[in-house]
């Protein structure tokens, strides 16, 4: 994807594929995020793995930023001020799909359509990666997000299907595998 | 990994990779889980899909199967009796993880270590692989799996954190995509 700009409620923004170099932003906005979504001490990530595991040969995550002109600059200076972040998973009923696991613009630069736009570029790359869908995790008290997506068409597979997130932390999975029965 | 061979309860099983020739066998356990879960009809996939997917320079999932011998064959004469089928996810907070999308036994080998097994041999994987936790999604009703998953320490975040689950389907993500900016 090359780069894309356009306009809305008067703020210029362009959205492109994130390079190495944006690696220190985005762990800057994962962190406003984690603090957003109030589990700031959850993230341990740093620019460094971002790096590794994003621009490796076999990626296991891409990233796109949103980014506005030096004129429209945060109050601290910052020019890249949304993200989203994704991979491809696949599912044995409808094979390949796309997970977003981040979605992000910085609180002053909100309501101009950079969120929307970080959105619909990700679906795009979804429709041409073949992925049939598109699918995320939301928390149940941040109705805003809850909400935003709801009016892009998306279904609380939670409330309508009954699907429970289960997760086995780093020490529960090293307790399994343990236990695995070892190779002959 | 190897192939492993042990017995429990007089049933003796091997957990192995799954190989491009066991994709017919996995196809079939794919639709008897679904038909457990209580939806069939969402099956698309075939075992033409399974091989392309799964056998290919970067593949998009793993698989392991588990086999019986001969003399323990199903009664309709299946000796590859439970599968497994996972990839790995990113986390911007954790960085590598592994998302277990399905885990299988056939109803009449169930009791013998063999949904364990495989649990326990994928845990292996991941820890190997460096992830710091293994994910996976349970409808609520099926308490025998959320039961299954709680009794070997995962927790359920959809209660303990309120994650919600969020999906565009095709069609939502087709429409998102329509309106994503144009490139310049």
């Amino acid at each position: 994807m090359e780069t894309v700009a356009f306009a809305a409620k008067n703020m210029h923004f362009k959205i492109r594929q994130a390079r190495k170099e944006d690696c220190k932003e985005v762990s800057r906005m994962i962190m406003e995020l984690a603090v957003y979504e109030k589990m700031p001490d959850q993230v341990k990530i740093s620019p460094e793995e971002l790096e590794r595991d994003g621009f490796c040969q076999n990626p296991f995550f891409e990233c796109l930023v949103a980014e506005v002109p030096e004129e429209h600059k945060s109050k601290e200076g910052f020019t890249i001020v949304g993200y989203t972040l994704y991979f491809y998973t696949y599912s044995t009923w409808k094979v390949r799909s796309l997970y977003l696991e981040d979605l992000y613009v910085m609180p002053e630069f909100r309501g101009n359509g950079i969120g929307k736009g970080l959105l619909s570029k990700v679906a795009e790359v979804g429709k041409k990666k073949q992925c049939v869908r598109l699918q995320l995790s939301v928390l149940n008290w941040n109705t805003p997000t809850l909400d935003f997506y709801a009016a892009k068409g998306a279904q609380d597979l939670t409330v309508s299907e009954g699907w429970h997130f289960i997760r086995f932390d780093e020490q529960n999975m090293g307790n399994l595998a343990n236990e695995a029965p070892k190779d002959q």
